[in-house]
C-alpha cells in the first residue's frame, strides 16, 4: 500500500548543521525487498560521550537491552540503525544478530563492542538476518559520506517524509551545533515502525550532564506526544556528543553555557517530536493540548494525555466538531483531581465552557474557523492549582483505519 | 445520520421474565425532535431494596450525584430514565431538573424524593428541560403498562438495537426472576450516549447483600468491557429487588439460595455487558481476550484491558490480520509484570507465539478461518503466575470514524 505524504509535512527537509567529529553513511542491507537504503552507519570520534532513553515497554527488543547496557559505559564510537525489521520478540537469535553487528563494527573501528549503539525498526517476530546486516555494514564502510537527509530517509519505515531538526548554542566563546533525525508515524505502525531519535552535537559535555539534560528535554518533548497511545517495544532516543567543537567541557549543569545548550537541545527535541506527530498515521490535524490550573505539573500532563488519547476527542477534531463535552469526558476519566464546576475549556482563543458551564451564546464563528485549520489548540483549565503541561497529538481519521486495518502482511 | 443495525446484534429481543412488584411505562418527553418514546418510568413496590454502581468519572452528571446520595438510603419506589439529553455539565440548572423530577414523582407516589432514581443520557452541556420532563412524566403516569422491549428501546440513544437479558434462581423453594435492560454503544457516543443498565428482581434481599452481590457481578462483567476506552460522565447500573416473589429474604451471602441468585445475577450482567460490546460503534467483530499466567487477577485484568484498548490491536482484528506483534506491544506497554521470554499468544485454538518466540511453521489456515468469523478469541499467557482475567471488546473500523468524526451536531 502506498501512503501519501502527510498533509502536515513541512515543505522541505531543513538544512541541518554539520557536526564535527562524525561521519554518516548509508547502505542497502535489503532487510525488505525494496529499492532504498535501510542501514545507517554513523562513525563517531574517539571522545564521544553518549546519553539515552529507551522504551518503558516490558517487552523490549534486544537492541534496547543492548543500548541500556552500553549506556552504562558512557562512550560511543558508532551507531547502526536497521530499518525494515525490528528484531523484537526473536529470542536468542535476535540477540545474536545484535552481537554480530557490534562485533563487526568494533572489529572495523578497533573499539569495544559496547561503544557500538544499535537500533532496529520494522517487523516484529522475525530475527534480523545476520548475513544481510554484515553485508550491509561492509557496503556502508565503503560508502561515500551521506547527507542528514539521506540518513533521515534511511532510518524511516512507514514514515511519509524524512524528519530532522537543528540548533546551535554558545559555550564560552565556542559555537556548538546540534543536529538530530527521528523516525516514527505511530507509536507502532503497521507491522513495522516505532520512534527512534538520534541527536548529535559537537559540544564537549560530560556524560552525566549529557544524560541529565537529555532526560529533562525528553520529559517535555518526546514524552509529551502521542499518536495512538500505543508504546513501541523499540522506542529509543540517543544523544551523542563528539566534543570536536573544542569548547571547555561542560562538567556541571551550572557551567556557563549549559543553559544555552539545554535550550538548544530542547528545541531540537521539540521539533523532532512534533514532526513525528505531523507524520501520525492518517493525521490531518496537528493538535496542541494545553492544560493549566491542575493540582501539579505531573497531574496536568496525565490530564492532557487523557484528552490527547481519547478516540472521541480525536475523531471530533477530525470532524471539525467543537464537541467540548468529549473533553469534559476525557478530563473526568483521567482519575486526576478535578472539580467539574471549576472546569473551563477553549478552542483556539475562544472560551466555550467556563466554571463548569457552557459559555452562553459564545461566538461560534472563530471556533469553526479555528477547527477548519490544520493546527488546532485546545485549552483546559482545571481551576484548582498551578500545574501546567502541554502535549501534542493528531486527529483520528479514516486514514488511520486504512493504514492499520486494511493493510495485510 | 442513520446508523444501520450492528451486524453483531442478536436475531431478536429475548423473552424477559415479568418481575412481580413493578410496572413499566414509557412516554414521549420529546427531549429531541424525534418520533419515539424517550422517557421510561418504572414504579416499584414499597419494599424495594436498591443497589447501584456509578461512573468513576471526576466530572459526573447531577443524576449520578443524585443516585449516589439516594443509594445511601437503600430503598426505591421509582426509576426515571431520560434519553436524548445527558444533563451533564449543566451546573445548578441541571441539578434543578433532577430535583424537579424527584419532586414530581414523589408527589405522585407519596414517597420520599430519595426513593426516586433518575438517569439521563444524551447531549452534554444542555440543561434537561424541566417542562418537557414534567409533561413526559404526566404522560407516563397515565400510560398503559409497557413491555421490556419498549423500555429497552426508550432508554436507547445511538444504540442500534434494544438490549435485554433474563435469568432465574431458586431461593428455598421459591423461584425468583431477574430481568435487565441496558443501553450503550460506546462508552460515550456521538454527542449523546453512555452506558446505563437497570436490573430488576422480585427476590427479597437485604440491601447490603444486594450491593455486595452487584459489586461482585459488575467487577467481572460491566467493568470488563470496553469499546473505545472512553468513560462516560453518566455510567450507572442499578439493581432493584422488589421482594414480591415471597422468598425468605436473603440476609447474608451464606444463606441458602444466595449462590444461585449470585450466579443468575452474573449471567444477566454478563449478557447485558456483552450486548453493549456487540453494539459498539462501528463494530464488526466481537473480541474476547483471555489473559492467564499473570502475577494476579488484577494484573491480568489490566493487561487484558491494555490489549482490548489498543487501537492497533483493534484495527488488526478489523483487518482479519493475525498481527500478534501488536499484542506483544500492548502487553509490554501495560506497565504490569511480564517476561518477554515467557509470553505465549493464541488466536482461537492456535498458538502463534510461545515462550517469547513465534511458533515456527504454525498452521495459518485455522487462524485465518478464526479471524474471518464474527467472534474472535485472543489468549495471552504470561507464564509468571496464576492471575486470570477475561475482557470483551470490539474491533475499530471505518464505521467508528464515520459515526464519531463525520457526525455534526
Amino acid at each position: 500500500m502506498d501512503i501519501a505524504k502527510s498533509p502536515l509535512a513541512p515543505a522541505e527537509f531543513p538544512a541541518l548543521s554539520a557536526i564535527k567529529g562524525l561521519t554518516v553513511r548509508v547502505a542497502r542491507a535489503q532487510y525488505k525487498n525494496w529499492d532504498r537504503c535501510d542501514l545507517t552507519f554513523v562513525e563517531l570520534g574517539s571522545d564521544t560521550a553518549v546519553a539515552g532513553v529507551t522504551t518503558q515497554s516490558r517487552c523490549p527488543s534486544p537492541e534496547v537491552e543492548w543500548c541500556r547496557d552500553a549506556l552504562s559505559h558512557g562512550s560511543a564510537r558508532a551507531l547502526v540503525v536497521n530499518a525494515g525489521n525490528a528484531n523484537a520478540f526473536t529470542g536468542n537469535r535476535g540477540r545474536a544478530a545484535v552481537e554480530a553487528i557490534a562485533a563487526k563494527v568494533s572489529g572495523h573501528l578497533g573499539c569495544e563492542p559496547h561503544e557500538v549503539f544499535i537500533a532496529s525498526t520494522g517487523v516484529i517476530g522475525e530475527p534480523l538476518p545476520i548475513a544481510k546486516a554484515e553485508a550491509g555494514l561492509e557496503a556502508a564502510f565503503a560508502a561515500n559520506e551521506a547527507s542528514w537527509q539521506d540518513a533521515a530517509s534511511a532510518i524511516g519505515t512507514t514514515d511519509t517524509f524524512p524528519k530532522g531538526a537543528t540548533a546551535s548554542a554558545v559555550i564560552g566563546d565556542t559555537t556548538v551545533r546540534i543536529s538530530g533525525i527521528v523516525k516514527g508515524s505511530g507509536m507502532i505502525a503497521p507491522d513495522m515502525a516505532t520512534m527512534l531519535g538520534f541527536i548529535f552535537t559537537d559540544a564537549a559535555i560530560d556524560v552525566d550532564v549529557l544524560q541529565d539534560m537529555l532526560n529533562r528535554a525528553v520529559a517535555k518533548t518526546f514524552n509529551c506526544i502521542t499518536v495512538d497511545s500505543d508504546t513501541s517495544t523499540s522506542d529509543t532516543v540517543l544523544l551523542f556528543a563528539t566534543g570536536a567543537a573544542g569548547n571547555a567541557p561542560l562538567t556541571t549543569t551550572d557551567d556557563a553555557g549549559a543553559d544555552a545548550f539545554m535550550a538548544a537541545l530542547e528545541t531540537v527535541c521539540l521539533d523532532l517530536a512534533q514532526l513525528v506527530v505531523r507524520d501520525g498515521e492518517g493525521a490531518t490535524k496537528f493538535i496542541e493540548i494545553r492544560v493549566s490550573g491542575a493540582e501539579s505539573d505531573a497531574s496536568a500532563r496525565r490530564l492532557a494525555l487523557s484528552v490527547a488519547n481519547s478516540p472521541l476527542v480525536k475523531t471530533a477534531i477530525a470532524g471539525e466538531d467543537a464537541n467540548w463535552g468529549r473533553i469534559v469526558m476525557a478530563v473526568g476519566k483521567a482519575g486526576e483531581p478535578a472539580d467539574r464546576d471549576l472546569l473551563s475549556i477553549r478552542f483556539g482563543a475562544t472560551q466555550v465552557a467556563e466554571n463548569g458551564l457552557a459559555v452562553e451564546g459564545y461566538d461560534e464563528a472563530p471556533v469553526a474557523a479555528h477547527l477548519k485549520g490544520e493546527d488546532i489548540e485546545i485549552g483546559v483549565d482545571l481551576g484548582i492549582g498551578n500545574g501546567r503541561a502541554t502535549v501534542w497529538t493528531c486527529d483520528l481519521t479514516h486514514g488511520y483505519i486504512s493504514i492499520n486495518a486494511d493493510y495485510r502482511t
